[in-house]
C-alpha cells in the first residue's frame, strides 16, 4: 500500500488545556479544527460531544473518513477503552471513553495514553521509522516516554509502561511526587531547568529572571556563547544521559527519539548527550545506537492517535 | 499438551569454570551428566565435540530426546546462533556455535545468553510461569538479567538486552567497567557486598574478614539479629530498590524475579526490597507489582535452554 492509499483518519490530542483535533492521513495533517477548550465543558459527557460534532463536521467536508483515534492525558486501560484517571482534568475517573465516543462517531475508534501517540507517530512516520526498538521521549513541562518492542508499542500490564520521568537519578537525591528519590523529572521539568539556571548564574554573581531563564532562553544564550548557559545544557545531557544510558543497557534499542520544547535546544543538548552515553557503553552498544530529535512537534498526538485507529482496523 | 507430552531436551550450561549439560522434560532434570571442565579444552571445537560427545551418550539411553539448547556466558547473535565473544572464556569471537552443534548432534539446536535461559526456565517454568511481563534478574558475582516483554523473550536489536547490573543507581556514583558512573552492579556484586560489610563492621568498631562478610555469613548473621549485617540487608535493598523502581515505570511488569545466592537471602532482602520499591511506585503499579525469588537455582540454565529449544521447535 503506498503512502496516498491511506485511508483518511481523525485523531484528538486532548490535553489538559485544550483538545486539538485534525484530520490527517499518515503523516500529513490535511485540517486542524479551532481547538476546543477543555474547561469550557463543565463535564465529560459534554466535552466528548464536542470532539464528536467536530468529528462529524470533518466527515460531511472529507468523504472517506475511516476511524478516530485520540490521545488522552493520562493512563488508559487500551484493551478495554476506558480513562483511569487524568492529569489535570476531573471527571474522567474510569470513564468508558473509546465506546463513548464511537457511539457518537459511529466510526472504529481507539483511545491510549498522549506518550503513546507520540511515540507512534515517531515509529510509524517519524524519526524512529521502520525501527524495531525504539524508546522515545518528550521533554517539557515533564518528562513523558513511551516504547516500540519487537515492532509493537509495548504498554505494559497494566498500560502504564514508558514513565521515564519518574525513574532514579540518584538513589539520594531529590524527593519525587511519589516517594521516589532522585527521579529524572525533579531535574529536568522545565521549572526545575529554570530554577537550576537562576542557581547557576547566581553562584558566577549574576543576577537572572525566570523569564531569562527559559530552557529557550537558555538555549539562545548558549548559542552567542554565553559560558553559563553552556554549562547548564552540559549538565542537563549528563543527567538525562545518565538515565538514558540504563534505559539502552536494559533495552538495547535501535535509537532514543528525544522531542518536546526543551529538545528545541538541538545540539546544545543532542551533541554532550551523545557524547555522554556512548561514552558508558558496550562496543557494540555503542556502535548501534542513534540518539535521534523528534520530527512531529505539537502535530504528534494528532498524527498518533490517528494512525494508531488506522493501522487498528488494519489489524481487525 | 499436558505437561508429560513435553518431548525431552538436552540442555546446556556453559559457563566459565564447567559445561554443565542435562536432559530435561519441561520443568525436571532426568540426568545431569558429569560437569566438563572448559579449560580443560584447548580450543571451541575440542570443547563442542566434548559436548555433543555427551548429547550422544544421553541419546543411546533416552530416546525421544528432540533439540538441544545452550546458553552462553556472553553475547549471542540469536537468529544467526553465533556467539559475539564471551566472557572468561577464549577462542569463541565470532563462532557459528549453534550449526556446529547442530552439526555433530544432528538435532534442532537453539543458543543464547545464559541469562535469557535463566529468564526463561522461569517464565515457562517457574517464579513468572503464565505471566505476560516479567523482569528477571540474577545476583552473584555480578548481575544479570533478562525480560519477557508481551509474552516473549525480549532479546533487543543487537541482542543485547537485559544488562540490569549496568544501570546507573548514581549519577555521581562509582566508576563502572564501561564508563558507566554508579552501575549498580558495582554496589551488589559479591565482592562489592563483602567490601561494603567490612567497612560497616569496622565502623562500628568490628574487626572482620571477608570470609565472615560473604553474603552467606551475612544472612546468617542477620538472621541471628546482628544490627549491622541487618542494617548491610536495608542498604542493599536499599540500592537494588531504586533501580527497580526505575525499571517497573518503565515497563510496568507482572513481576520481578530475582535469583542468584545473593537473593538466598530471602527475606532479608526481600523485604525491605518490596517496601521500598513500592513506596516509589504510583497506586495501579504498586497494586499489581509482584516480587518474587527465583524458583531454580543452578538447574536454571539447563532448563531454560532446553525449554528455549523445544519451544522453538513448536514454532518452526
Amino acid at each position: 500500500m503506498s503512502e496516498s492509499d491511506n485511508p483518511l483518519a481523525v485523531g484528538i490530542d486532548f490535553g489538559g488545556t485544550s483538545v486539538k483535533i485534525g484530520v490527517s492521513r499518515a503523516d500529513e495533517i490535511l485540517e486542524l479544527a479551532e481547538p476546543i477548550e477543555t474547561r469550557a465543558h463543565p463535564d465529560a459527557v459534554s466535552l466528548i460531544d464536542a470532539m464528536s460534532d467536530q468529528v462529524a463536521s470533518f466527515r460531511e467536508k472529507y468523504a472517506g473518513i475511516a476511524a478516530v483515534g485520540a490521545g488522552v492525558p493520562g493512563l488508559v486501560d487500551f484493551d478495554r477503552g476506558h480513562t483511569h484517571e487524568l492529569t489535570n482534568v476531573r471527571g474522567w475517573e474510569h470513564l468508558p471513553f473509546r465506546d463513548m465516543l464511537a457511539e457518537r462517531t459511529g466510526l472504529p475508534t481507539t483511545i491510549d495514553n498522549d506518550a503513546n501517540c507520540m511515540v507512534y507517530a515517531e515509529w510509524r512516520y517519524g524519526a524512529g521509522r521502520g525501527m524495531k526498538n525504539i524508546v522515545a521521549l518528550t521533554l517539557g513541562t515533564g518528562i513523558g516516554g513511551g516504547l516500540v518492542l519487537d515492532d509493537r508499542l509495548y504498554r505494559g500490564s497494566q498500560f502504564g509502561a514508558g514513565e521515564i520521568g519518574q525513574m532514579s537519578l540518584d538513589f539520594a537525591g531529590k524527593d519525587g511526587p511519589y516517594g521516589n528519590t532522585g527521579a529524572i523529572e525533579c531535574y529536568m521539568g522545565n521549572q526545575r531547568i529554570t530554577e537550576l539556571a537562576i542557581a547557576h548564574y547566581a553562584k558566577a554573581g549574576i543576577e537572572k529572571s525566570p523569564e531569562e531563564c527559559t530552557p529557550k532562553a537558555l538555549a539562545d544564550a548558549a548559542a552567542s556563547g554565553d559560558e553559563t548557559a553552556l554549562a547548564i545544557w552540559n549538565q542537563l545531557a549528563e543527567w538525562l544521559g545518565t538515565v538514558l544510558s540504563g534505559i539502552v543497557w536494559l533495552l538495547n534499542p535501535d535509537a532514543v527519539v528525544i522531542g518536546g520544547g526543551v529538545a528545541k535546544a538541538g545540539d546544545l543538548l543532542f551533541e554532550p548527550l551523545r557524547e555522554k552515553v556512548r561514552s558508558t557503553l558496550s562496543p557494540v552498544l555503542q556502535e548501534h545506537m542513534q540518539f535521534l530529535p523528534a520530527r512531529f512537534g505539537n502535530e504528534a498526538g494528532i498524527i498518533g492517535s490517528a494512525a494508531q485507529a488506522v493501522d487498528a482496523i488494519a489489524r481487525a
